[in-house]
Parts: structure tokens; sequence; C-alpha cells
């Protein structure tokens, strides 16, 4: 669907003018300029360049910087496959309703003041999203910095700079910072295939482009700046596909936004905008970069391989940077390479230091030996990358080196450390020519690897389809405003047996039915600390429920009207257990966001719980168990029986499917919820809606 | 005592050779060259330089590169400070003994294959040591790279290239890590003043630097790569003294190395050398990076400013990045800066897109506008430091941004984060030559930030001396063997009342005394998991007492022979309260490693614990206190009473002078501890010594 805006063979510039220093002149200039370039270059062959045509409109003149202005583009004579505005916010809307007419399909706005300039530009942003409805047009912008095809010559941006020729996408939704990614990606040789402004995304956004670069073969790697993801919901699902085809890595500023501190339930305290997030990208299959240096380094290295088939070895000429990496490699949870008896002979027969990994050749060691050493362990079946790391000693001639480097990373990816400065440039810039990223530092080199081991497990992942159970829908639905625990026993959600009664011999006839003793409480929307006021009783025996009925009624209608109390629920009482917390606090941009956790102090005190976004399938759910801390605790320790995990997973799927069902509830806790051991289920003894 | 050592008048190379390729003729090329081109640079007139003479010592030649050679030291004419040794090992003893009685006091041990190389070596090596102190010899090495003092123009290493000029030292355990070190201070402009290579450190080690570094001018910021730490007390010591005056930053390799697997005691079962390490480093007053690149960051920005008095602010041209910092800001615990009034109205007249923190001048702010307002950000007196984010839009140009950031830095530090590739590298070396990193990503940024305040608190921070108690030592010696109870009595720490019981009888006169119910458990080294095989009984009543007795000796018979068993411990049963712990471990370098936690599932689970190394001061033992997340529970959560704390402090000072006074105690538990509402003290219900 994207194919023409990113390969047009026609291109308008609205707004092209021949005064220096505005953008409507840069963004004719950088067409004009970029064309000539690649052709000067000799690859002019290429089918798009020779017959991309670029017009101007501009009714002021005729022609610009030697290219045909017209009044609008209505008047170009040919198709026009895509047109960049950069005329006043005003004026967007008239060329947009012109190029609809025109049949334009494609428009580039550049153009800012619209939504995040206030209330008026938002009038007139809907006003562009009403016209590309209206023409079907794909609308990059506004308030964007354009985009580029560095495989079709194409350079649709006012920047000062292009980018470094390469595999990687990146969209951005920050304009400026884009244009500090495309200096660097030359500094660092980080090749680009297309970039992309996201600007407003008042029509197209993230997940467009990603749907299109998953498909374009010129893009290995999606890379990009976020700072909101609007559908997560697509996002997820589109991610979910693409990322087991490419990696998608996401660095989104924003990270650590506190929750909503003022959240009426546990969930909505500790579930924020970061958690969500991470539990998003989690799901999807993103690599998340923590800072700009990661992007880069997570992004060159995913270009280069995707999957690690071994363990990970060092080769050294210096001791200490070799246990730094090693240290690195334990931290990052990542598997360091065994060598076999083959590979620790050869070593052992050229003397190094240490011939089990990491291998120090040792500072005297010259380049071929190092080399050797290389050689050694790289064809050791059981190594699926290598650091190579090297200090300037005397021996060592960084450039002969680096041709070890090359000829063995055919066989095994090696990541090279060679720890050098000023001096050493030509062999950094011999590495970049190849797409291999030089450290300094050993860590970096390690975090690198992580994102890969990261990618590789994700798209190993098979998917698992949401869990659905047959449910009373209908009943849930009856019971939402007034009887929360009919909505869990709809969904097929365990609880106490219980009944709600009007009088006290209807308490009593209950009471009967449950079994004694039984536990009291009030029922009424306005009484939420129900305990503090005295209208809770626990272990309520035969000859007290009456009294038990009595007091309760009387003490609530101290708080409350007469009018708003609906009854008192007598309930089984369920003693013993563990207590476990689920709950639930919905995400305007994902959805219902499920935790978990332990009850009392390992959520209140160690926030040990996890997160995962409706809806759930039955390996997320039990993912999400496992992953706390606490499991082991669940599990039992020192010998105890084991809790009724499986009836948990049953809980978080039955209760993923409700918050998807019901999209009023806005936050939700199931808490406490008691679980028994293996076999004895669990039961939700309180439970509270927020709608 | 190290002065002359690194301002030697006369230097003798041992050793020296014209045989091109050998460390003997590259050392003497080395100080010849260094000295010329420091003379050449017309800073000859140094009174150093002038007068340093350089011999050469080698019996096969009588002239090396012009300068004269010696059959051995005995013959050189004049005083020699310092020589310089590069001959086999087995040849360095004899050249130490010439160096002693010509009265050199100064000795750099170049050769290797001393103790790295094994039993042979380790004895040399030792020869080296009694030379040393026979001759009172200021021994640096064996096998080391040499030392340099940028500022007195001498090299005395072997290695190919000279550091940058400045006020930052570095010692080194691993010589080829300096050489990359050096190159790479070149690189980015890290000016050293000294350079170590501390080699197998048999005689001179860290601490003797930093001592020297300490009193040297020329040193502002003291850093250092190191393998291991000997004298880990010293260390504490010297370093504690020590940055107090100026940065000691740390990095050490072999951080993750997990504790001792098969540790007896649940404190060493979690307590490994990181543990330890993280300790002594906090306790001490390191500034530890946990990367090479964080030790070239945190070392500049130190060198640069010592403390940040105010908050953070930030002001950018982009939102993006400028987000990406205060999240980051967040995420360090940094404070962000809050404006004054002035400040802000200011700041809305400019017109920027944010006049909160993080400013954003937008994308479309010329160089005047920035430096405008970085200019009203560092007017504000709240602010302490400044992070100056561009990206190269079309409006800026760096290198006039670049005046606005040095000028503004006069005021309040400022850290430029300008984000540019290859064509903005004028600015960066413009940065660098002022001792400023300019860096690319924000995080980086926040990174040396925060280690600039956490220098800036560790310093401030007042010493406490250790508390000493009057204590019973000769009664908890006799208590270290047969009853571990005695030795926590001797130091006054509270125990349950109790007796041993030899005879059932016996028993029951105890319990009278104790009080019922009592705890009776079997006392015998032979029997660790008492409650296992049944010999514990709890809550035993006055009539019972001689049954347990007989029952709790006849189980225990099974397990071992009656002549290892030596009683039957009654004990007042303490019921309620929470239960912590209290362990050691003696660490081989720094000593008793203190542990504390909540008991149970705290410890055991979440790893919930903190260390410290004894002896503590009344504020170590809070400090480590309030440090474990399950603090909260101590206070008391929810309106629960908070347990007695003070009488937890107590415990921490009185255990840690015990585990200072009994070197035998390798490791230790109180566990558990039963800690009691404020002012109702705690109970060690259980002790366990390995020694």
């Amino acid at each position: 669907m994207l194919d023409q805006l990113f390969n047009p063979k026609s291109i308008a510039v609205v707004g092209a003018t021949p005064k220096e220093g505005k953008v409507g002149n840069a963004l004719l200039k950088n067409l004009i300029a970029f064309q000539k370039q690649e052709q000067e270059k000799g690859r002019g062959k290429d089918r798009h360049k020779d017959s991309v045509r670029i017009s101007a409109v501009n009714p002021k003149y005729e022609e610009i910087l030697d290219v045909k202005s017209y009044p609008s583009v209505i008047q170009i004579e040919e198709e026009v496959d895509l047109a960049v505005v950069a005329v006043p916010a005003v004026n967007v809307p008239e060329v947009l309703e012109q190029c609809g007419k025109k049949g334009i399909r494609n428009v580039v706005v550049i153009t800012a003041e619209f939504k995040e300039a206030g209330k008026e530009g938002a009038k007139l942003e809907s006003k562009l999203i009403r016209l590309s409805d209206k023409y079907d047009l794909n609308l990059v912008g506004p308030n964007c910095l354009g985009i580029i095809n560095m495989h079709a010559g194409l350079n649709v941006t006012f920047g000062k700079s292009i980018p470094a020729k390469g595999n990687i996408a990146f969209l951005s939704q920050s304009g400026a910072f884009i244009l500090g990614v495309i200096e660097r990606s030359r500094a660092v040789n980080m090749g680009l295939s297309k970039v992309v402004s996201l600007g407003n995304k008042a029509v197209l956004d993230e997940c467009d482009f990603i749907e299109y670069l998953a498909e374009d073969d010129e893009t290995e790697v999606i890379t990009m700046y976020l700072e909101d993801i609007r559908d997560g919901r697509r996002f997820m699902d589109v991610v979910r596909q693409v990322s087991k085809k490419k990696p998608v890595i996401v660095i989104k500023s924003g990270r650590t936004e506190a929750g909503a501190k003022a959240a009426s339930s546990h969930t909505g305290g500790i579930a924020g905008s970061a958690e969500t997030l991470r539990a998003a990208f989690q799901q999807a299959g993103v690599v998340e970069a923590s800072s700009i240096d990661d992007l880069f380094d997570f992004s060159l290295t995913l270009s280069r391989f995707r999957s690690i088939k071994g363990g990970i070895a060092i080769v050294t000429n210096s001791g200490g940077p070799g246990v730094m990496a090693a240290d690195a490699i334990e931290e990052f949870g990542l598997e360091p390479a065994s060598f076999d008896i083959e590979t620790i002979e050869n070593l052992r027969k050229l003397e190094v230091a240490n011939f089990y990994n990491p291998v120090d050749v040792r500072g005297d060691a010259d380049s071929a030996k190092f080399g050797t050493a290389l050689g050694i362990v790289a064809s050791d079946g059981g190594v699926g990358a290598i650091i190579s790391i090297l200090c300037p000693t005397a021996g060592i001639t960084f450039l002969q080196a680096a041709d070890y480097v090359l000829d063995w990373n055919e066989q095994v990816p090696i990541i090279p450390v060679f720890m050098g400065g000023e001096t050493e440039m030509e062999t950094v810039e011999r590495f970049k020519k190849h797409r291999i990223t030089n450290y300094f530092d050993p860590m970096k080199a390690v975090k690198a690897l992580h994102a890969v081991a990261e990618y590789s497990e994700m798209r190993e992942r098979e998917y698992a389809p949401p869990h659905h159970f047959k449910v009373d829908k209908e009943e849930a639905k009856r019971g939402i405003k007034a009887e929360a625990f009919k909505v869990l026993k709809a969904y097929g959600i365990p609880v106490p047996a219980y009944g709600i009664a009007k009088t006290a011999e209807e308490a009593v006839e209950i009471a009967n039915g449950v079994g004694y003793p039984v536990a009291m409480k009030i029922v009424s929307p306005e009484i939420i600390h129900k305990t503090d006021v005295g209208c809770v009783k626990l272990r309520v025996e035969r000859e007290e429920v009456k009294k038990a009925f009595f007091e309760i009624l009387y003490r609530a209608e101290k708080y409350t009207s007469p009018r708003r109390i609906e009854g008192v629920l007598v309930q089984q009482l369920v003693e013993g257990g563990r207590e476990v917390i689920v709950g639930m606090k919905r995400d305007t941009h994902f959805g219902p966001l499920i935790m978990f956790g332990l009850g009392g102090i390992y959520v209140e005190v160690f926030k040990d719980v996890s997160f995962g976004i409706a809806p759930l399938s039955r390996k997320d759910a039990t993912e999400m168990i496992k992953s706390v801390k606490a499991y082991r605790i669940l599990k039992g320790i020192r010998g105890e029986l084991g809790s009724d995990i499986d009836s948990l997973v049953d809980v978080l799927l039955r209760f993923s499917q409700l918050s998807m069902d019901f999209p009023e509830i806005l936050e939700a806790d199931l808490n406490p919820i008691k679980v028994f051991e293996h076999g004895k289920g669990c039961y939700v003894i309180d439970f509270k809606i927020i709608s």
C-alpha cells in the first residue's frame, strides 16, 4: 500500500520557493541534490531514479531552481505520485482537496502548527483526517521532517544531511531527533534503508509503516523512537507478526512516568504506563532499547546476525578486560561457551595463559598468535559468538588482527573490542566498512549480544492464542452495578458460597445453607472500608447470626441512609490458604493490564508483581505466575505442599476474559484470593470493581 | 615517601639494550624521547626535567643510544634515584641487592615470570620482598608496564604511546589495559597526571599510591582498575581519608564471582565477594564504575566538578531527548530543578515550548535563542547543573551554541549532549579542549551527574567511629567451643533465660527458674538439624519436662554417641515477635561482613538483606537496618506498632564487636532473632557459629 509513497515516479513540492532558508526551498533542493548525487555515483541505472520527475507548486513562480512551477497540483500535466506540502497550516486542507481531486494518493505534510499547537491546530488537523478519509490519502505527518528512501535515492526532508545507506529502517516521532540520528548513522556507518518522521501521526502511524517495512526487501531491522502508542492493541498484533520476520527495536521516552497516584485500587496504584509498555513489548516481541546508544548498538548488531547458536567465547590478550566481559556475560544471564576437548588441546599447544573461556593469549602475543587462537575458538561447534578483546600491546598490530576477525567472522559472529584510541582509527574504519562495530568497552559488546539473544528467544516463542471460556455474560452484566460476586460466578471464577440477606430471617436461612461459621458484611456502594466501620463480622456461629445482622445494619446506618444499603452478605468462611491478588487496570492505549502477585507484604512492600496484557493465553498466565519472585512460596518451600497453581491460572484467564468483555470496568482487584494446596483450588474472598 | 619515585633526578635502566623490539630498548628510548619532546615543547624550564640524568646498565655495552652503559648500578658514579629493571627474572634479586648497596631507594621491576607464573616464580618474588625489606626499597611490580609522571616528563614504560596530560591519576593491575587507557585518554582528552602499573604488587600496592596521590598537587581525581584488594582493611582506612579530599573511582573485575556455594550458614550462602566489595566501597566512599565507559565518564566529569549545588535542569531543542534525560534523572534518583518565578517568566517571554524543566526551545530555535534560554536557566539560583541537548536542526550552529555552553559553564556546570555526527567533530574537539565531554546519549550525561552526586554525598558524610561496648571477652572465649549462648551473653546480646541440663532433675530445676512453658533442645556439636531429628521440644509444661528430657536424649543417641552429647538446653519460650536474622561471614581481605535481614521468606526468597563491614558504627548499623526493603514492616505498616529497632542496632553493634574480637569465627548466624514492639527489645533464639 505504501510502495508508491516510498518509490514515487513523480513528486510535487507544494510550497516550493527560491527563497534561501525556507523549508520549501530546502525540500526542493534536497530532492534535486540527492538524486543528482546518486546518479553521479553511477547508480542511476536503478529503475526508479531515472524516471523520477519533480514539479514545484507555487503560484508566484513559473520556475524554481530550474524546476517548472505550477499554481496548484491540478495544473500539473502528468500524474503525480507524491505531494510534499510546506505551505502555511491554514492552507493545507485546500492543498489536500486539490491533491485528492488530482488523484494524488500520497502526501507528506511538513507544515507544523496543528494538534501540537493547541485547539485551533487540532481542529485543522481533524480536517486533514477527514480529507484523507475522503480521498483515501496516505498522509505522513503533519508537523514532520519528511521521509527518506535510501535505496530509491529519495530524500523528501528539509534536513541538511542524508544517512549512510543500509538495511535498517528508522521511524521517529521526534523530527529533530532524526537529524541527530542521521548524522550519527554516518559517523558509525549504521546504514539506513528508510527513514520516516511520523510527526503528529494524524493518518499513518508506526503500525502502518511497520507493516510495510515487514515486506520491504531492503529493510532487515526496524527501529523506532516513539513518544506514544495510540493503538496499543494494533501495535501488539502487528509487531507480534512482524517480529517473527525482522527485529523491531523501540526506544520510548516517558518510561518512568509514575502511575496514577490517586488510583483507587491496588493494581491502579502499582501499574503505570511503564509497566503496561514493558508487558506489551515483551508479549509482542519488541527489543527495548533503554538509551540511544543501546538503540544504535542493538540495531547494528541485529542487522549483522539475529541469533547466537551456542555459548559466548572470549579471546583476549589482557586478562582484566576478559574477566570484565565474563562478568557481564554472567550478569546478563547469557551462556558462556565451554570448549570441546579438541579446542582446549589446541589452545594448550598454542601456549596461551588460559585455554578455557576466557582465552587469554597474553600481552606478549603477536597478531598471528591471536588470530590462531581466534580460529581455534571459532572452529569449536559449541561457540555461538566471540568477543575478541585486544589491548594495544607492542606485539599486536590492530590492522592485522582485524583481518583475522574479518576472516573468522564468516564462521561465527565476532564482536571486536580493540581498545585503542586515535592511532587505531584505521582499524575501526575498516570494521565499520564491514558494518562491524568496534567497542572500547567489553560491557557494550555483551549488551549487544544480549539483545540478539533476547530477540532470538522472542522469535522462537510460539504464539498461543488467548484462552476462551463459555461464560454467562448477561448474568455478569446484571451483577456489575449491583452484586460484584455475581459477576465472578458468571465467569466461572470460584467464590465462597454466599447470599444477600434483606432480613435477619433470610440471613439465618442463607447461613444454614452455607454452613457455619459464616462471614457477614454490609452490601452498600457507600461503605468502602467495611471493616473499619464495624460492618464486617467474621466467624459468626448459628446463634449469633441474627444479632450480627442487626449490629451490622445499625452501624451501617450511621454512615449511609437505609436506602443505600442493599443488604448483608452472608458468606462461607474460608480459612487458611495463601493470599494472592489478581488485579486489572485499563490502559487507554493497550486495554486491560492484568496484574498478579502474592497478597499483603509481597505486593505492598516488595512490589513483587507481574503484568500481562489481556487477552491472556494459558502460557501468558502461567508465565505471569512463575515470574514473581514469591513463586517459590507458591511452589512450596521447605517441604511444604505447593499451592494449586492451575486454579490460579484459570482465575487469571477467566478474569482476563471478563476484562475484555466489559470495557466499563476501569480497575478491579480480586483481593484476597485464597489458594489452597494442589488440587484444592482457590476462592476469591473479596472483589472490588471501579467502573 | 614516593616523591623521589615519581620525580627522580637520575635514572638507571638495568637491562638496557640497543636491540630493537626488546623491552630494555623501548624503556630507554621512551625515557629519552619523552624528555626531549617535553623540552622541545619549551616546557623544559621545569625544575625536574633539565636535571634528569639517564644511565644504562648492561655489561655488554659501553654506550647504548648515546647513553653511557655500566656493568652494574654499583659502577655509576653519581647517585641514582630510580632503577628500572628489565633483566631475566632470575637475575632480578641480584640487581636489587646491587641497588640496595648503591643506595637506590626506588625500583620499578618490569620483568615478568614471578608469582603469576607459578611456584618457582612465587619463590623468586618472595626474594624480592625480602630484599625490599632489607634495603627499604620502594618497589613497583614485578610484572608491570612501569610508571608515568606527565608533569615531570617522565615515561618509565615500554609502551608505544603517552597519555594526554591532566589531573587524573590512573592505577592499574593490568598492564595491557593501561595501554588501551592511554590511547583512549588521548582520543577523549582525558588528561592524566600519573599512571602506575601495579603489577604483582609485591611491595607497593594501591594503598601506598592512593596515599601518595592524596597529597599530590597535580592529581585531582584518583582512578584505578583493580583485580584484587589484598589488605581490605587498610584500603578502607586509606580511602575513607582520601575520598574526603579527592574522588577515588574504582573499576574492579570479578564482581559477579559467586559466593562460596557450599557455605554452611545462611549468611555464607548469600554473601559473596561482590557483596563485600560493594559494602566496603560504600563505607569507604569509593565511586564504583561498572564499565570502562563509566570509568572514563565519571573521571572526566569529577575532574571538572565535584558537587551539584541544586537541581538538574535540561535545556533542549528537541522534546524527545529532553524527556529521555528527564526519565533518566528520575531513574537515578537525582533531583530535577524547579525554577524560580523569575526564570519561568523570562522563559515565557522568550517563547519557548516548555518553560518548566525540561526547557524546550523547539526545533526552530537558532543558536542565540538556545543561548539565551541557557543563560536564563544558568542564572537560576536553584539550578546545580544543566544538561544541554541539541539536535542538528537548520537553525542551530553547533559551534555557536558551544560558545554559549562554554560561557555559562562558568556559572554552573553544563553537560553538552550535542547529537551530531562527523560534521560536528569540530565542536566536540572544542569541548574536549575545555575538558568537557560531549555525549550523544542523554543517559550518559545523567549517569555522569549521578556519579558526582554520589561522590558529593559520600564526601559530606561524617565518619562515625565504630561503637565499643564493655564486654566479657574471657567468658565469651570459654563459650565459643562449648556453649554458644554464653558467648552472646558475655557480649550483652539478649538471649532467653536458659540452662543446660545433664539430668532430668536439673532440667526441671532450670525450667522452674525460667518459667513455663519452656523450649528444650539437644546440645551436641554433631546434631545440626535438631528439629528434623526430633531433638527439639517446644511449649513443654511442668509435668512434661522429664519425659521430654529423656525423649530428646533417646532420639539424640540414634545420631551420635552419648559422649558427644553435652546436655539438653532448657530455654525460656519466646513467643510472638517478628523474626530477623543477623549474620557474619569473614572475608579474607576485608574481615567480617555483617548481614542483616528479616527472617524466613525475606532472606530466602527475596534476598532482601543489607551488608556492612565490621567494625560498625551506630550510624552504619542504623543504615543497614533502614536499607532493607522490609524495613517498612519493622517500622510497622497499616497502623501496627513498630518493632524495637534500637535493640536491633544494639545487637548489630555488639555482634560486630564480637566478630572483630574472635577471628576464629568464620561464619555465624543469629537466626532467628525475635524482635518485639518499641521498648520491648529482642531475643536471639538460635545461634550458629562456624569456626
